[in-house]
């Protein structure tokens, strides 16, 4: 007799099925306030959506956009061997070290807004499996990762940007993508850092090589994150699950944020509904991806930089919402006339 | 004999002709730092034709958006009496006393991104005229009002944002905007701040009377604004000649902000080359109205507030894009490897 193993995959399950849903008292206060704030009803547009959106999701009047922090999780990937980056993987170190030093794009744009800035290394120096011909991870370190992902919101900022760093791994989104929703290869993969035609022929072929290999695993989207994934689309899985549960209202950054984000979409769609999307980048397949999982972007700049760059600066959007909404005077504080019957 | 009257409009006329162009040797210096930081090339997108763009109409390496002042511009219209409001003409005092006291959706978005914020109140206890049977301003009020308007730059701030409060001029910018573009009163009106079906009829019969009534003047931009236009429309026109002269770049606001400055697009099309479009606005005719100057806004967040609300927000991009262009590391600064050959 044999029964059903257990799999490490089973407590994050558990994890996902136990979050919290919206607190609808606190976004129905905040829609209160806002009728009263002197603006036309609605005028203030999605700062107005963001504001209940927030309210919502920390469970707090007034929702709070002080202490916003950027964390960015860095990996290596073994498909990098396959010629799928314009980048040498060595890179995701060195850029590592630029963020310590403070003069990457993300470490200004903190500095711009006031934003925290947490950087995790992941195993840099042992990278995932080549997903081509063997599984990224196995369930037990994926498992581990995002348990990983989870200590994130530790310090339960007020919100919390999601960003990644990691050579080939716009591949590995593509690949994750490609498995969730079907399609071809060449729907999901984009020029990432900036590959050149024949580069963009590698990303397709390596993918539709890792989906032959794996094809009889993939159908469950955790199994799909641990065979074709990496160690920080794991982590950002995991630290949306626990920002859930922390009442920490999440912006996701680009495409491969979103790919992680499409995991549990995929496992449950309501699991999203305290995530915002920062940016459509220029990547050619996030806007799909945006589609599939119904987030409509904050900002569109054709900006594909990854690190957290477009989050961070989608920040600035929420910070205007919280602020209008909390420090804005009604129509009686400021004596001004109401919209005519 | 009778020789052809100086209008004082002609002072402006020379003003505007004498405008300077971009500095293309601080783009060019902008430029090729740019390609030194340690990032893909073209990976933060609009940030980086931001910072082009800052250094060239600044003059300055690197480009600074650290002082940046708001100019919110508030007038009252006689055409508010054929009923085109959703709100009594008596709010525009009122909210600038909220702008004062600190209470309106600008002052919190100033506060957030650490903008200056001045209001100017035009004359508001005398409004213009009632544009379906008279001038809105006289040649000599239009150009005072201008002249005016130039002064916004006097402090010379890194970038100007432009805004406006007046109620009724949704429908002042509608009329000029039909009057400079042609086409139906329908095309160009909107709720504004949330007229219904019948106020959206009267804010278009009020713009066919006035067509009709200024008809034989209307062929020159600067006399639609005179007839048709309003004095924060005016001020805002003289901000943006100043500015230029000045090296300052401007932020336009919303539908009304929009309008004024397609006055000058009218006269000169690279009038408007060191202004960018902050936002567009929920106004259904914003949109077109950009496109007829080929502006594409950095934001679209269906505000329609006005006061500046929508180019304040869009400041903090502008910020980033310095921020990004003037902190980053270089790649020999940071030890990062180019890009594979």
């Amino acid at each position: 007799m044999h029964e059903k193993s257990h799999s490490p995959l089973d407590d994050i399950r558990a994890h996902i099925a136990g979050m919290p849903g919206p607190d609808t008292e606190a976004e129905r206060i905040a829609r209160e306030r806002d009728g009263q704030l002197t603006k036309p009803p609605g005028a203030l547009g999605r700062l107005e959506k963001i504001a209940f959106w927030l309210a919502a999701w920390q469970g707090r009047n007034p929702p709070a956009a002080e202490r916003i922090e950027v964390a960015v999780y860095a990996a290596n990937h073994g498909v990098a061997k396959q010629g799928v980056s314009a980048f040498p993987p060595e890179v995701t170190e060195q850029m590592v070290a630029n963020f310590r030093a403070g003069g990457a794009a993300i470490n200004q744009i903190c500095k711009t807004f006031g934003l925290g800035l947490k950087v995790h290394e992941l195993a840099l120096s042992r990278p995932t499996g080549d997903i081509t011909c063997e599984p990224a991870m196995s369930e037990r370190e994926c498992t581990a990762t995002i348990a990983y992902g989870m200590e994130a919101v530790g310090e339960r900022p007020d919100v919390l940007c999601l960003g990644e760093m990691g050579i080939a791994n716009t591949t590995i989104a593509s690949a994750l993508l490609c498995a969730l929703h079907g399609g071809e290869p060449e729907d999901w993969v984009g020029p990432g850092t900036g590959v050149d035609e024949a580069g963009l022929a590698r990303k397709a072929d390596a993918i539709r090589r890792a989906l032959e290999f794996h094809g009889p695993y993939l159908n469950d989207p955790l199994t799909i994150l641990t065979r074709l994934g990496g160690r920080e689309f794991a982590a950002i899985v995991g630290a949306i699950i626990a920002a859930r549960h922390a009442r920490v209202p999440v912006i996701l950054d680009g495409f491969m944020v979103t790919a992680a984000a499409s995991v549990l979409h995929a496992l449950m769609p309501e699991a999203l509904d305290h995530c915002i999307a920062g940016h459509v980048s220029a990547e050619p397949a996030h806007r799909r991806a945006l589609e599939k999982i119904g987030k409509r972007p904050l900002l569109d700049l054709d900006m594909r930089l990854g690190e957290g760059s477009g989050a961070g600066v989608a920040a600035a959007i929420i910070k205007a919402a919280a602020a209008t909404h909390g420090g804005m005077a009604t129509f009686a504080d400021a004596g001004v006339s109401e919209k005519n019957e």
